[in-house]
């Protein structure tokens, strides 16, 4: 058994079936190994973010890591916006990055960089993998490593060398490391602010955001007369009908100040304290209200959900949780609008849904419209490297193939990442992209004038601007062997969204929506 | 007058007159301030590996650095695998990357990320500005530093507020350091060994591969006898009709080892000595033959071409170079090939083109069939990191608008940047893209052959595929706003590269070529 083979193998046992990859010739060897081990799935990607961004994605819905097999430093770079919004998500991944062949370096060969730096930015878990014989010690540690709790990248640097000599040694998985708990002295502490009666809110994020943390939640509020809010970006949040639903804590400052207004005390269950996601002149960069205490009842990797259940216990034990009754938008008619392209997602979202949500400002409405809708997760962009969107529906279609996927995708984001289409025609992934085609980079219009940027001029506005030309999206699916249609109108939309849904395989619709702000 | 003012006015005053970008609201004041300092060029990229792509290119064809802009970590991400390319090709860049305010950075926002090992990765020159006043100063030594002999990647790491606080200071060019000269003693001592009458062979790159070195090459050769080799993959290599014509070092290495064969003696000017692109099992690094000796004439930061013209004064005082002949092939027929393709290019090549070649393999009959062609300028893929070719086109005809860029892309390539294709339509370049579509990572099925990898199946073979589905480059291109257009037969490939020359602004001609091998 090769190197290779003894790596894969290990991956597999270890529960890694998927392999998202974009290979080059110092990875053939691991290429060539896949097909040795029946269990592993090969995923081609046409670009490393998109790799990155779908093993994001499937990890999100599988609850446990994918591979990537990247090309040496600029692959890894390539798939690095990614995989930062994978750490900010906690994600599970195991990268391996292909490396010339450990007598090879020294000669520094034109493709020859410094991957342990690139790798190292994204502070997870990085190896360079030294013996053959070890490479599966190094990859069940790599898998122990990237589920440890609360979850995170891990890179395995790997030599061509060692992938092709003989003498790999599959390895049993490591357990990975389970959140630690928290102490009863913690709850009771928290349980003692929510019975003072002063103006509490609860932050919850990351695990929190599953269906046990929200039924525990809900109990604590409803019981406490205690605020709710949900983190800005959640990597996974279940919601809809039958589950509590909470706001989310606001993208912009103004928003968030306004939702923690008179909050004496702020308690954090798994979410971190929150700060504005960019610094404006003038503006503050906490948006903690001034005077009002932050109280951790769990951070990450710890028990969050644990904690909410024994804090439900303590202060809401005969308390039951308050759900979202169904309830859904009528079909709007007229030309699409900021406003009513949310209500059709709404009125339309079938049972079970994903939805990777990258609409950016095209979506500010979407939550109050698709809040009575059937059960679905969302996942939203974590770490706000855009690009993240259509990979991450991709991963996600990967891991669920019964479950409809909805990727809602502002126009200026789908370029970075737009080749995530062929692999959903490749893979016949059950994915429905409704493209917001706002012909702009709407968030920047905004966010110039938000910071304060004067004297703006043409030169300015054209850097902002995504027409001349107009962008087809139609054309652009086409051409990656993905069915797509355009939309003007709500009624159009309705109803190419319905057909879409109605057919297997992946669907896109360049529906034409006006700048909301 | 702000600090991203004085920072645009100091890059403009040093000859920094475009700025490819893909902003963000970190980036909001210079975008901003692009308005007040009329001779910058904003020109907007939607993936930032199209933005540091053309920065290289326009750079390999200016002679002079452009600035890019860049969104904190994640964005240099997106741009690092053309950067890659762009620091093995030398080619001066100065990066502008915006980061979170000063005093923001410590809340861990999250696009907060370590851009310094990123940046670091590129091993040129990187600065963290620190303060409004310095900007300036740090902007005149980023292009300093940038353009010093033999010219690098330099970045600037701008944090917010140090762009929208008052108090920037303009300043003036720093003249960057010039080649150093080249020891007379050296140049007598490469002279002796010439005139050994042992076999020799110059491997020539970096400014040797511009006109003048040229012109001294050929003398050298002619009149000693010496053999010359151009390195692989050249920044910018100056070729056609009324210029010194000389083989590259082939890619593979059975064809550098051939080329090298019996060669007693290797002299090195502005080239390194020649490594395998990748390691083989059982097969040698080094391609320098066993026996032979290296002798540095002039390395890169050197007066390669001074040491070439002395060399010539040296041993070739009364001779005259040989200069390559008009001739080109005759224009093929019938369906097309990888062979008859290129005769398509070399018939009808025009008059002082610039070639941006990433047509890998389906380019491998190229160089011959556009020897005898007009003079052009011939741009390689320096670094490895594929996906540089129509970035690299886009940022040449931006420097040289007055003439025709024609980018050779393989398809396998072309879908990492592919959004290049929108640039060059906003900014109406006179780009003529011919997309070499052979459906597959050809390169990778002959390399996983070459690596001896052994049992390949069906999971192996599908990751090296393009097809199901196939790409319809004519498609994605109009979506992109280039007009497109389909050639399967040498006649088709003919006419729609004649009709595009004729034409001004962006073509695609999507050219189904069988794979070579």
């Amino acid at each position: 058994m090769n190197g290779a083979q003894s790596l894969i193998r290990t991956l597999a046992d270890a529960g890694v079936e998927v392999c998202f990859g974009n290979p080059g010739t110092s990875e053939m060897h691991f290429v060539a190994a896949l097909d040795s081990v029946p269990e592993m799935r090969g995923v081609l990607g046409l670009f490393e973010g998109v790799v990155t961004g779908a093993a994001d994605g499937y990890a999100r819905i599988a609850g446990k890591p994918a591979a990537t097999l990247l090309h040496l430093g600029p692959g890894l770079g390539n798939g690095l916006a990614n995989l930062h919004n994978a750490r900010r998500a906690h994600t599970p991944i195991v990268n391996v990055v292909g490396d010339h062949a450990t007598y090879h370096k020294r000669y520094d060969a034109p493709l020859e960089s410094d991957i342990e730096a690139v790798a190292g930015s994204l502070t997870g878990w990085v190896r360079r993998c030294d013996s053959t014989a070890d490479l599966g010690a190094d990859a069940a540690a790599a898998v122990a490593a990237a589920q440890d709790a609360p979850g995170r990248v891990a890179t395995l640097i790997l030599p061509a060398d060692l992938s092709w000599n003989d003498g790999g040694v599959p390895v049993a998985p490591i357990p990975p490391r389970a959140p630690r708990p928290v102490a009863a002295t913690t709850v009771k502490a928290v349980a003692e602010i929510l019975r003072t009666g002063e103006p509490v809110a609860v932050l919850a994020g990351g695990p929190a955001c599953r269906e046990a943390g929200l039924l525990a939640l809900s109990r604590i509020v409803t019981a406490t007369g205690a605020k709710t809010l949900i983190e800005t970006f959640p990597a996974r949040l279940e919601r809809g009908a039958g589950l509590p639903a909470f706001e989310r804590l606001g993208y912009l400052a103004e928003q968030a100040t306004y939702q923690l207004n008179g909050i004496r005390h702020l308690v954090l269950a798994g979410a971190k304290a929150p700060v504005s996601f960019f610094a404006y002149p003038g503006k503050a960069s906490e948006l903690v209200p001034e005077g009002a205490q932050v109280h951790v009842l769990a951070e990450l990797g710890e028990d969050v959900t644990g904690a909410l259940e024994a804090l439900a216990t303590e202060v809401a034990a005969d308390t039951e949780p308050v759900l979202q009754q169904p309830q859904r938008p009528a079909l709007p008619t007229g030309p699409l609008t900021a406003q009513n392209w949310v209500e059709v997602i709404g009125a339309l979202l079938p049972e079970n849904a994903i939805i990777s949500d990258e609409a950016n400002t095209s979506g500010l409405l979407l939550p109050a419209a698709t809040a009575g809708a059937p059960r679905h997760d969302l996942l939203t962009l974590t770490g706000g490297a855009i690009g993240q969107g259509l990979p991450v529906a991709t991963g996600a279609a990967v891991a669920a193939p019964d479950r409809p996927v909805i990727a809602l995708q502002a126009d200026g984001s789908a370029l970075y990442t737009i080749s995530a289409l062929w692999t959903q025609a490749r893979e016949n992934l059950d994915v429905t992209t409704v493209l917001l085609n706002n012909r702009a980079y709407a968030i920047l219009r905004m966010e110039l004038q938000r910071v304060g940027a004067e004297g703006s001029g043409p030169k300015a506005n054209a850097l902002l601007d995504l027409s001349r030309p107009d962008l087809d999206f139609v054309k652009i699916a086409e051409g990656m062997g993905v069915p797509a249609s355009r939309a003007t109108t709500a009624e159009e939309l309705a109803e190419q969204f319905s057909r879409a849904l109605a057919e297997p395989g992946p669907h896109l619709i360049d529906a034409i929506v006006p700048p909301l702000l």
